[in-house]
């Protein structure tokens, strides 16, 4: 595509710009034949620093994308760090622009805590603490106890859990779910084994919803992601199904969620992402019946970022396919 | 020691007693010349079965176990289904009657709920829960955030945890940490390296404990670890360290608990086990800072009991050494 030799004819040397918004150990982005620039993920970029090529960005805020959007002129490719960059999307940049996501740098965070919320879930630590914060003892949450009712989700073990969105994520979490002795699912856009994991398009949802005790969604924010989890799909869930979202809320109709929830349809959600981030004070999810309500805090530590930016810088300069392009 | 023949000759058939406290598949402990007796955990005892040879306990109340422990003449053998049958050892049975516990039932049960009180602590689900009653985002808590802050615990990956008390359901426990990338330690009576994993005995606390992100007791409750952890011990964990009890209650000294984290000495508590259970509502743990008081509800629900008492049972009757002998 394009070569080292051919950009350096024409701007001279090329500037990446990294974010001051987390630590970078910048030495190990150093050996390339492209000068290094620090910015500010609130602030504008200095004039000086406009005819960059690359961008990376973390948690920078929306005007600083929308300005960098119309004044980066030479921009060829952005290098999100996160797995799911809607704000860059959304930003205005141009077309010609590459996006690559930070797909890879969050597996273990999110899975991490997406295992919490399952357990959370499982073992009712929400009601647990409603109970200790009136120093109560949640009597009917402790001591002798069925095994495995099946009108209740209590428990990984033996539980089917269908992930939908079979990506990195999921494929990091599923060894933790089937190592408490879960049965994990999953769906994606093409079937296939994975990794050992069985994986089903989606035109076998309707049969594999009824089977589930916990639906894990890790699905990306697009508009083909748009309300996957509607009102027809929670019906087919069992009454004591769980719903954990840590993808993108966008995947949920929230609406049909709280219906659910409310008239006891379903056997709770834990949910990490919202349709509107920070989820309205006004939101019904915040008090419905057995919704837990995570501050979007399953990432929000890449892990690794200078390798993937290396790696993804090397191949650029070398007019190679980038890895994680949108 | 005993033989099947001898027993038959004096006893005629012998009699076992099974609680209905849980469902057991009684025909599994068929076959042998035994006579197996259902009985009500929280009434007396019939008259015609209190000639029983072998008692099997599961949640008997006290007055249950103390009526036991004085009309059962012919008593030999209780097979408690608890890891930790504090109730029967504390009942009056002579000390003739053997006595074994059901470790190792529980130790996926507790496993999965130690992981989860882990996960709820480094990923403050408790706090989580007291925004979301308020409809209020936990800011603090999600979005962007730094890696592994040295001075807090908030995540299981590349923490040290230090298992005190490493016996089944550590062993059970141990691969999931690991998993998520935890460093694991062991504490026990007897040091060496056990299935993988380093275990100390308490002549390494002093020297273990500074360097301890999540300290997990998984003591049983007996004279030697009354106390176990004491006040002094407390201060020599660093200030950003959680400690999880789900083994019993009196191997923490509560009022030095809630006096480190009252001022802060320690990260954090989560305890599934008190000195005094149902947890009074004037105990400072329920609202101590950073404390997550769990109703004794890892367990409580034994796995394969038939397989142990079967076992036990057949060793019983070959006159062999029975399993989990306390
Ligand atoms: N809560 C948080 O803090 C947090 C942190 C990081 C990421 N995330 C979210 O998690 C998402 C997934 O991350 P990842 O790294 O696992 O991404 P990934 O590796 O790209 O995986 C995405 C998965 O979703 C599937 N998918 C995409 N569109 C689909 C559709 N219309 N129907 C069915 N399946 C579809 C893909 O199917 P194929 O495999 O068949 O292509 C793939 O399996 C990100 O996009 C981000 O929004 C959230
Ligand atoms: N929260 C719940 O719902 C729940 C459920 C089940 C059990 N439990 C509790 O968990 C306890 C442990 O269960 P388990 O099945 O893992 O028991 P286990 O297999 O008998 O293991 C007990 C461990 O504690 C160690 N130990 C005993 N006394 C000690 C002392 N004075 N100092 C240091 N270490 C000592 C033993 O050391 P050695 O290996 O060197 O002998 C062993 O490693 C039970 O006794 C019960 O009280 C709680």
């Amino acid at each position: 595509m394009f070569r080292n030799t051919q950009f350096s004819k024409i701007t001279g040397i090329m500037k990446l710009l990294y974010p001051t918004s987390l630590k970078l150990d910048v030495a190990s982005l150093e050996g390339f034949s492209v000068s290094l620039h620090s910015y500010d993920v609130k602030g504008t970029i200095p004039e000086d620093l406009t005819d960059a090529e690359v961008l990376v960005t973390w948690g920078n805020n929306a005007d600083n994308l929308k300005d960098a959007a119309k004044r980066l002129k030479n921009l060829r490719w952005i290098q999100s760090l996160a797995a799911g960059p809607n704000d860059v999307l959304s930003a205005g940049f141009s077309s010609s622009v590459i996006v690559t996501t930070g797909s890879g740098l969050h597996d273990r965070t999110v899975a991490e805590h997406t295992l919490g919320l399952l357990l959370a879930a499982a073992r009712r630590f929400d009601e647990m603490r409603d109970y200790q914060v009136q120093s109560k003892w949640a009597q009917h949450l402790g001591g002798p106890q069925p095994d495995r009712p099946t009108d209740r989700f209590t428990t990984l073990r033996d539980a089917n859990v269908l992930i939908w969105g079979y990506g990195n994520i999921a494929k990091t979490l599923a060894p933790h779910l089937t190592g408490l002795g879960a049965t994990v699912r999953g769906l994606a856009r093409s079937a296939g084994v994975r990794e050992g994991t069985e994986v089903y398009s989606e035109d076998k949802l309707s049969e594999l919803l009824p089977q589930t005790d916990a639906l894990v969604m890790i699905l990306p924010g697009s508009e083909s992601t748009k309300n996957a989890l509607n009102a027809e799909r929670l019906k087919l869930l069992p009454k004591h199904a769980w719903v954990v979202n840590v993808g993108r809320g966008t995947s949920i109709d929230e609406d049909a969620l709280a219906d659910a929830l409310e008239k006891g349809e379903i056997g709770g959600a834990a949910l990490d992402v919202f349709v509107k981030e920070p989820l309205p004070a006004e939101s019904r999810l915040y008090k419905a019946k057995n919704c837990i309500v995570s501050p979007h805090a399953a990432g929000g530590r890449p892990q690794d970022a200078e390798a993937l930016i290396a790696y993804n810088l090397r191949r650029f300069l070398a007019g190679q396919e980038l890895k994680n392009v949108i």
